[in-house]
């Protein structure tokens, strides 16, 4: 994309989307959404945001410590321990992210009261 | 779920997290933030929208319409006209979405560098 152009999200080519994508994933929103409160292990994490796999967990983080927003660390203990944490910029989303989530959560039982109406409706 | 037992993202089992897919979904994200500066026809929505097909955003619309956040209004008009609107609800998850998606905008450039130095570390 030339410089001229300011990023934008609705253009298929715009590396934002990409971005936009892996902080909006299934669970990159819910592992910022974690990370907001304090570091985890891997092992930890995986146990704290249900249902994701292994492989979709390291995924998830590789992508996202790729873009800059989690920090990887690798302790040099025996068995080895790796630490995920927010970098600043991860920080920012995340607070995004999880201010999203938590809204969805608050808002559950209107939610179900409007697929019952559209559901009645049809 | 027991209703004694809070919404909680975290939770396989918990509805927040289908509610949370939908609105973050690849195409949900954009519809609603457009949706957000006003109200669009089906065919301009998916012009606006790049690269989403028109069965991606019938099925996006119709996620959102149930779960309560998009009105679609049919036209008794020939030929049909469809307009698609935020409800109140709806406005409130658009805004953080659109914060969301203007923020990875705003953001481009750290996330290129960061990666940069991501893929040169290896």
């Amino acid at each position: 994309m030339p410089e001229t152009f300011a990023p934008d999200v609705n253009r298929v080519d715009c590396p934002s989307r990409i971005i936009l994508e892996h902080v909006t994933s299934r669970w990159g929103v819910l592992v910022l959404a974690a990370l907001l409160d304090r570091s985890y292990r891997f092992s930890e994490l995986r146990r704290h945001v249900g249902g994701v796999s292994e492989k979709m967990l390291a995924q998830t983080l590789q992508a996202l410590e790729r873009d800059g927003f989690v920090l990887r660390d690798a302790k040099p203990v025996i068995p080895p321990r790796v630490d995920y944490s927010l970098t600043p910029l991860g920080q920012e989303v995340a607070a995004k992210v999880n201010s999203l989530a938590h809204w969805v959560e608050s808002k559950v039982p209107d939610v179900m009261q409007a697929r019952d109406q559209y559901d009645k409706a049809r």
